[in-house]
């Protein structure tokens, strides 16, 4: 009996460098027997016909994404609801959510696609955005989401609420609220720490924060957080899902995010090693 | 039907300043129908009998500590594997654990004593060394395991595995592995993130790390976190449990460390609010 | 015979609390037989006669700025290249520049126009931006001159230079080249150390950096600076001056930035302590 | 016209790798017509008479020194006081102060001796310490001074004054004062910046501060530093100078550290590029 029986292919926008790789991997998921869909970019760059998105998300019981880390994020976003499964193939360079590299991707796929995988869940945080009454937008993200100032040479002044509670009022360039995911990208750039992303966590790390004591704090999933934007410093600011997907904000608008109950199903080789990643993205070995 | 039967009163060692609250205290708990035993710094300053830590832990059912932070940490090693619940009361100066102000505390004790509080579990660390077979001590911490340099001016190196992976060999002062608990102590000086109390995790903060790369990383309490000093730079070191009960170490050595599947029982007053500890405590609110 | 003979008043913009100390203080320069002129806000405000910029700063012969940090770095940037000694009037908070208290006006200034003064230097930088041959702009800066993205969720990669040595390309969201005087201002919220301000040096505070490795660096001020804009990443940015005067580059734009031969003269009340500032802006002093 | 007439030779203690790179470096500072002195580790691993240091440091006029920054940290230590200039040779791996590579050691030294070099100068802090009226040791440092505890899980209290002014009272595990030369060193292990090595300043970064508001501080060369043990927290603590030459404190002692008006002359070979050494011993250039 397989495990799966229908496939989809997922990849980067633009690459002619793509187009090797992508035939190998279609026409090595249809020698396995697999019926195969393919997303609208991977279809372009095969010149075969695409499924749209809201089909392929209801027929697929696979995803192969093709591309780097980015790539599988778009992806993931739109697949997460659908507990579609999904295996990131990079192009020659490991990133951290993109791993079976295209030299091995003929015999890692198979072992997956036979069973021979560790599944891993990653959290997604779901945020809205309100004027008042009125909800201004809502959106997930895998990595983060950012509030920023939109006029970068000023501050924006906000305050935070968890569970109802009051946290604290802050002045900032922004506010970094990321899954263990986003833990390697923007929010440890901003001074965040690494979370292993097995955790059911989320941290919120303050960006270029104008009080000194301020310092991230990582809070269970369980948790919902509030923030308000000040109405002091009247400066307009943007809400970011995954460094896409804007929301503009004012003075007085509500923000609010929590994890979601759904979970992005990432499958990876057996011999997947977390520590690896880290240590060859982030040079830990290197020593001064 | 009265929640609890007997109560235990521990304190700090030295203090006269003590000994009134302590009688307000002791008088409060036997109006209140319970049975009272006391540890021996409390006794001391009573004047009265003590019952030794052995017997007093398997006799009462709340424990009743009165002092600091570090007093409380002192009790709840001693207790938590006897779940007896813990509630802290301070000396006029509320800490993140000890939060019923000698003010209130008949009204604030009264109210726990019948039954309305909050009750908040923390997770503890326990740590083994050993030097090749031999076990050269263990411990259990509130706080934080710390392996420290003895020798202030050298550093160490020290390789870390968590769950059996390889995940990285450090030179630094130290490592600092602790708790939600301890994430506001030593963990926070040495850049580490603040964990909320109820997170199941613990981060592993690198002490003046020579590696410009090191960051703090926060892992889930089902891993298990082992450490191989390195034979390298043969400089002497300690391993300390709440900054106490050294275990003094060598190169070659090994720690492992792992939370503790017992926890300690805190009980708050109905207010309790974390966040306004943290903010007291830590000066959030403060702006430049 | 008298230090100074023609005083000329600046002032923030709005302010209706203003006009009391602003009258007190045209008063009292009248009456120590000081010619007193008044730049364009502050004449508003007393509904006199405004004195053009341009002809103010080559008549007066010492600065008097009412309002908050910003007033004094608007009026300074203004009066370095002239030599104009300034003396910079609080509202009833101390900044890092403005030190004399409204209520100890008369006292403060009198002193000081009969010489009891501490004279401070300040370090300017000077920056231009180029795209190929055609210079973009350029403007002097007592804080700091910031290279900062535009579209606040995308970083920037930009090529750093000292004295022609490359030094290292970095991706970012930005770059505080900051004064000794600025160094407790954006540069502090960005991770910079504090620069004493009679130190003749510039520090560089990468903003978010995403090399993990980044650090500040502090040279002295005979360096000159020049930052390439990457071309593989064409994300607009923007170079700001003071938080001000916003020049607009894109990928390929060269900045070079030297610390000016003109320096801001600040005249302080004889009981000027930098510390005593520092420590009630940075709340040094408190403990956890 | 020879520049130099005698030359010493020092280097590494123990090492017998070292013996046929100093055999070559002894032999061609003979060809060159140079009068060659031994230090005592030199001398012993070639097998020749040493000189003692105290009558070498008073006839050489150049000093080769082979081995890391370590060892030229010590001989520099040594020579300061007698203006000897000083050329580094490493072990095959490049050094912040050792630039002459063995491969390349008689071009790069026959061009220095014939005039064709950098000349750098480092400065020097000089550190003395008191109990009461008693002078308890003094030193000189060309990395750093710093104090730390003694009982590493233990914080130490103490009050910094600056020319005489009170700066903080701040509880740490120490506090790192760093000559630029240093800053590269502990200092920046701890958090401080990166300063220019020819910049006349001093930086004082705490490790670990209990403080949130805590930051490194960078001052001119001309302050001078003093710190005072706190007698609250009575914790024995130790002064190093370049991780050497311990002096015990106990509380109440006081420090005093100021730049020394010697300076460490250092000379390169031409192309010597401060940010390349820079950028291959911080990895600058690594990204994400």
């Amino acid at each position: 009996m397989k495990l799966f029986t229908t496939a989809g292919i997922f990849s980067k926008q633009e690459g002619e460098t793509l187009e090797p790789t992508l035939q190998v991997l279609y026409d090595f998921l249809v020698t396995q027997g697999l019926d195969v869909l393919l997303s609208s970019p991977a279809a372009q760059i095969l010149k075969q016909t695409a499924t749209p998105d809201e089909e392929l998300v209801t027929q697929i019981d696979v995803a192969i994404v093709v591309g780097g880390d980015g790539t599988l994020l778009t992806a993931g976003r739109l697949l997460s609801r659908y507990k579609v499964p999904i295996v990131g193939v990079n192009l020659g360079r490991v990133g951290f959510l993109v791993d079976v590299l295209p030299a091995n991707m003929q015999e890692q796929l198979g072992a997956i696609l036979n069973g021979h995988y560790i599944e891993d869940e990653r959290c997604l945080l779901k945020a809205y955005a309100w004027r008042g009454e009125e909800k201004l937008g809502e959106n997930i993200a895998l990595n983060d989401v950012v509030l920023h100032a939109r006029n970068e040479v000023r501050m924006i002044e906000f305050t935070t609420y968890i569970d109802g509670f009051f946290v604290n009022t802050q002045r900032a360039d922004g506010l970094v609220i990321s899954t263990p995911t986003g833990s390697t990208a923007y929010s440890l750039s901003s001074g965040g720490p690494i979370l292993h992303t097995s955790l059911d966590a989320t941290v919120l790390v303050p960006i270029s924060p104008h009080t000194l004591t301020s310092r991230p704090i990582v809070i269970p999933n369980q948790s919902s957080i509030e923030i308000e934007l000040g109405s002091d410093r009247p400066v307009d600011s943007l809400l970011s899902f995954d460094g896409h997907h804007d929301i503009p904000l004012m003075s007085g608008d509500r923000i609010k995010i929590k994890a979601s109950p759904e979970k992005m199903r990432l499958l990876h080789p057996l011999h997947y090693d977390y520590y690896h990643i880290l240590r060859s993205k982030l040079h830990w070995g290197t020593q001064l």
